[in-house]
């Protein structure tokens, strides 16, 4: 994913509401995993056919339908149906080209989030989309592939550790949002180990390698900024919304994430700042070198050029040139030359060339 | 379209409300389409005289008056005093050189938006003015000229497939300015593909042409952010007006699009930071590249000057220069020539040049 | 006009509502027009004596005194104490270099704006500070100098054309406001063909006189926005003041000459995006031409350096120099050092030198 | 004073309120000053020991206690205690690198300001606070050193003249504030001065010298807007406040300075950048002249290398040369050498470098 | 301390609330140290045991528990649960790379701010996090390590002078922060040498380790900004915060240090804009000097190049060349080479190069 545009051509002239995946095509199976809990009990099943879901909708425990895979439009549009999602929110769900955003129907709230990874293989960073459906009993999380992110929460939950067992739906979705934000800050080690190298390379080996490590890194920047940027405004609007599903008590977790994306943010405008930066350092050591390779080329120049016309006046074929006929002339003209090659040496020592 | 200001002249001194086109002169007949529906009954009519269009204004169906050309000003003047349009909006509509906006007259609001489209043949982004009157049971849109873009919506309407039959005005409306912003997207996936080029291109052959590439793409960036930056604001007027010719259930609608617009409106400054961003890697490739040139002339320079200078000691004609006697005089300054030469190579791979 | 700050020195130290002419001095007569109306009436009247103004203080019918000239300050003193008009609004007149602003005191506001007007003799741009009056029979225009702008207006009241005659004072200070606003166009139409030329010239011919021209634009659109920029505040205030002096009907009118404000104001800073994306693309151009200098340096220093050397070489004046006896050997060296020559032109044409 | 943050060390570890003064030493003796007026009195007394202050505290009359010099704290700390100033207010006066700021403590209002000055001796701007103390009936003003700037309130005061003798404390407040923006003008101008004189200079002979003006120019204009900038604030403040110290009827002067103060504001930002333009035209016009020195040395360099190689040719000694034996050899090589001498220049001129 | 993100992959997966000390590991036992003090009394206690501030909790007293050191999570622990401190309190304490906040838990006031240290011994500027608990009667703050900063504070309260003892514990967390700003005010100064430093270097030497001095001085600056910024919302916040925590009285101090973050905020940015200034002045000066030692290289090659040319003219060994057979041919070749020489400088000298 490293295009700021994602093909929407099959959408255009498609009514509001037309279900249609907008994102990197897929072939694998969606998995569909449910957890039910309570304080007291835990279940988790593997749902190999999406109607099992069903039976959770109306559940008095928490349950957590978490979707890996979006690309199989029909099954999407089932559990839409019976969940009574509004047909423009399946087609958020369905673009991944979507903005962050935070919407609240009054019987449930939609988010949409970016996920960050880095992926070791390809040695990049990648984006996908995450979007969460919070009610007041379920909460439906759908991710583009399957990944590990969420692992460590269904495993406090099946575990019963800390206080998530004990919590309501919208502790849930906030400690998913919490992975997320907590997963930023790998990507930010990441970025900043990478700008480490640069700072190196660019004064002492400035090629235009190093050219374009500064442009990816400034991309990079600027896909992540975007995936971030509007999260800021969808915490603080998850805590000022006037709804029943976000508990009194969840509101200073949501205060302490939110504040993590302010410093995520920061954060990548410093980093911004420092790259910007480095693009100027880049210009002034080509510049810098430069100077040094002309400096070599106008000392030679300047201290033989007028050494080979002295040669050269000497090697003219006139008759009459009594210098030749002297018997010290040769030496005189060599120690003369030398003379003025010493000069010429002082002089660039004057001018700090040297 | 390439001016960012259109010749007023002949408006100068004119009273306000005078009605006087402004945009490319077309000697095309203005095209006028009625299609009259409610969820039973559909109507279209192609329209011979503009007087057709009058028995509309109180029809109890949805009426959509769809005027394609508005370089006719009388036609425009009399559906604007037939359907009790203000002098100023009639104005405005005729002034294709219009700011975006929304003016809520209480009977019928009035938008100004602009359509963006490629140009195939001249291979350039073209411009088009799009106004709207919203009334409670008619919807007149003015374009420039005739266009495929509204086509799908009237094939919608006529095919009653989705919830257009059964909504009301403001959908249709809507509908039109979805329909407009989507097809932003479009363009903005071209002007991606048009960066990514430049990308290349900046690095592997940097000549003046990228350089006006980069300057025509700076400005087609500043026309298309000046043609869409300002509906962030009428689309948000639009939901906040305190109007009976917006219902309730549309608005989720209109946040929707509201959403795409201020993506397209982020996405067009990630992409003036790339531009601006290319602009700098073009002059540091040309810095580069001319250090790389010095080089090249500073090592053949400083390696051969000297020698020059050798040989032209020896070619002089002093009488008395005892070495040129040497049986293996000219042997040996072959010799010591190329060991300054070695020499100089040994500095230039010290000083990295090689 | 070409000062940002004009020469205040001789009000230091005199009290606040000290009336001293702050402007260019001019030795023309004062000329003061009055033209009174109402919706059956017209009167016009040139006026030789300032107290000829009085006796329409509280005419029943709408009255414009239009003054041209200000840099007689007992005349505008007069007017100012006989019309009720606080010290500090007289002062605000007479200083030309005043910042535009609107002030509402309950029997009058006073507006202070700009007109920014081509001077064809000198081919630069112009500024002018207009001052009004607007009370609820009367208003009066201060300008700095004699002109044209006024006049379609004057005409269009004694046409009685449009609703002009129908109206009140309010009406009248929006159409003087509206014909400055729309002379602005014509100066950015100026200005985008200044641009234009401009833009050839930075590519195909970067002298430094571009850069001049580059500079002076940048000034002169500094000028425009300073005279343009707070008139956006100026007419939202306009609108939004608590007075009886500005009828709810005309506020349409306002609304519409604010949209063109905008539309002036946005239009100036692409312009300045514009110029200086011009000034990137010169050092760039100027750049991409010294390389192309440094190459055809470097080509030819290259090809001929070494083999000046070779050539030096064999004019060395050695006794033992084998090669010279060779009955080929010139033929050979030549050879020889075509095939140098030939050499160096493949290494260019590898390097994409040629 | 030429530093943006002025050695506090002495004051670090103290508690909030200790008097210590931050500031340039000074030996001179503090000058207090007693202007006591209303209407029909006037009374001015030179004061020999502070506690001559004492007295007017409770005068009907108002007192304006001018004190110049604020490096004796001893001083300054009788008369905030017996006027009943706060301890951290009297830190704030002694402390010269405090920002500027208004502070209402009911029973007076306290404001810091900055005077800016241009020393004809050193040939730069200096500045200096004042700080003022506006009670119901007196107020003190605090300056630095002697100075003339509020001389001229003196006079006005004494001689009677316009309203000052008619108003309360605050008008006399006002003017103190009014003459010291109006000094600012007079700065402006020497500033634009200054910016005039650099725009000849920056294009017509770039050295460094111009470059160290550019930098003391943008220097000094961070000083004056650092100095300028929160009087926006303080004065709107003052308007704002919810004071009787501060009669309706002054509001309209304080209007009046706070317009001057953004006007000044706005041309401190034009006059930035400009100065910032200016630095990129200094670089623009190094390197055309680099160019223009490239190309002359190119020329040069193109046109003699190729001769010399050729005048080199027959300057070997082979044995068999035929060219050497022909009779018109010698006239022939010059010709064919001029041949290619003025191919060049026709190349050259082609190239448009001629 | 000099990477914008600390490693926390620690923390990741670990439930909100989940204590793990972020920072820099340390070995040193961490210090407690309690000062109780009101009106008349005073105590300090170097506490080997944490149990021993237990008792404090409920003292009528003011109470101040300096814990230096916050590498041991245990101790801290055991603090936060006896002083009922919330779990994400002890978080935020723990992780060294928190955001400046301040949050009302009613019952207490939870701070983190930066204290910024000038490290002398590694020549750099260093940062420590600091959090403050305030209650109704005790202070609790949390340094990284042991240091100097509080001390001061400590001799005044023990020494009993000043306000601080006849005052609460919102008066000793004003003091606090109070003296940590103060001592930004040091490093600003050792900044502003810095820079003052650099001014030379930058025209006099410019050498690619004044760009590297440049951009540390660049990233320290995006440290300081990033440590302090965010302290202007928390005092503002901490004024407006509807608690009983702070007195009414305090507020007058609260705006004095708020005064003061201002001030430092201003004068970083004020730093950076110069900062930023310097590297154009680097990159020109680079410029200029290249263009010295082009001119240097250009004159002496355009002078010598022809000369060369001619003297090896004569240097041909044409049989039939009757300039050589002259008897002053060689005089007069000289002569007329050293008129070249002379029309050359003339040339350089109309050219402004010499």
């Amino acid at each position: 994913m490293t295009e700021l545009v994602k093909t929407r051509t099959k959408k255009i002239g498609l009514p509001a509401g037309a279900l249609v995946h907008i994102g990197d095509a897929s072939t694998e199976k969606i998995e569909i995993k449910i957890i039910d809990y309570n304080e007291d009990n835990f279940k988790e099943i593997e749902v190999e056919n999406v109607e099992e879901c069903f039976p959770f909708k109306n559940s008095s425990n928490v349950t957590w339908i978490n979707v890996s895979g979006i690309h199989q439009v029909d099954i999407i549009e089932k559990l839409g149906i019976y969940f009574d999602l509004h047909p423009l929110i399946l087609e958020d769900i369905l673009n991944t080209d979507q903005r962050l955003k935070m919407e609240d129907f009054e019987s449930y709230i939609f988010i949409v989030m970016k996920m960050i990874l880095f992926n070791e293989k390809k040695n990049r960073i990648e984006f996908e989309q995450v979007s969460f459906i919070l009610s007041s009993n379920f909460v439906i999380s759908f991710q583009e592939k399957k990944g590990d992110i969420f692992k460590p929460i269904a495993e406090r939950i099946k575990a019963g550790k800390g206080r998530i067992r004990k919590m309501h739906t919208d502790y849930l979705v906030y400690a998913l949002i919490d992975s997320i934000v907590d997963n930023y800050f790998i990507i930010l080690e990441y970025i900043e180990d990478q700008i480490e190298d640069l700072e190196e390379d660019v004064v002492s080996k400035p090629v235009p390698g190093t050219l374009k490590t500064i442009h990816n890194l400034k991309k990079e920047m600027i896909y992540f900024r975007k995936s971030v940027w509007p999260l800021r405004e969808v915490l603080s609007n998850l805590q000022r919304t006037d709804t029943k599903l976000i508990k009194q008590s969840t509101h200073i977790f949501l205060r302490d994430v939110y504040d993590h994306t302010i410093q995520v943010i920061d954060t990548i405008e410093n980093f911004r700042t420092m790259v910007s930066g480095m693009l100027d350092i880049y210009l002034s050591s080509i510049s810098y070198r430069m100077n040094e390779v002309m400096k070599v080329l106008t000392i030679m120049s300047t201290i033989f050029i007028p050494l080979t016309f002295i040669v050269g006046v000497y090697g003219m074929n006139f008759k009459n040139m009594p210098e030749l006929e002297w018997h010290w002339g040769y030496y005189f003209i060599l120690f003369f030359m030398s003379l003025i090659g010493m000069g010429m040496l002082v002089f660039f020592r004057k001018k700090k060339w040297l």
